[in-house]
């Protein structure tokens, strides 16, 4: 791995293979701008694997001395308020000395409006 | 209305009324952003309203001369590639003289992996 702190980004996961592939392809987008400051990783909180707790589990395994988990959502329904911080949980109980940040979910990420916004602009 | 040009952002729409008023919350910070370059409003594609074919007319009703469409979607699933070009088409027909332009949905917008990866930097 890439360095001592790790992101997992954290998505649904679907029946159709092509989303969790555009998953993955995020992830690895993610992967390659960061370089040596993050190893990142996609995990999945159900249909697809791997899971969010074996995706955390693998970063860790390899060497993350830190996580962090980025949800891929867009509103913060259940899954972002309830399901994923209880998986969260699960982990960081097994492995209380490593840190694990769960950060905000995408669609309320700071600049996501301004990002919106160019792209809606006419040229 | 602020412009000539609107902008309806496209939600799938939830049983979770507070789901859709984060949709709606987005689209008024857009509009907010955008000041006299874009009159904003949100549009949902089942579970809440108005409906996208009724977001696009009412901003045609309140003086858009053209509409720009931007689905609030993660992935490129059915609801993207089919359900809300086939409704923006219906529209569109109807309107044979105001361009209504479909962009991309967010998850795949440029700048997308940057905005993720400022968030998911340690500090």
């Amino acid at each position: 791995m890439s360095g001592a702190t790790a992101l997992v980004l954290v998505a649904h996961g679907s029946r159709r293979e092509a989303s969790n592939a555009e998953v993955r392809a995020m992830a690895g987008r993610l992967g390659r701008l960061a370089g040596e400051r993050l190893a990142v990783s996609a995990g999945f909180l159900e249909l697809a694997e791997p899971s969010i707790p074996e995706a955390i589990e693998a970063a860790i395994a390899a060497g993350a001395r830190e996580v962090r988990v980025l949800p891929w959502f867009l509103s913060a329904g259940r899954h972002v308020s309830e399901d994923i911080p209880a998986q969260v949980a699960t982990v960081q109980a097994r492995h209380p000395d490593i840190p694990i940040h769960l950060l905000g979910h995408a669609g309320a990420l700071p600049g996501m409006a301004e990002l919106l916004l160019t792209a809606a602009l006419p040229e």
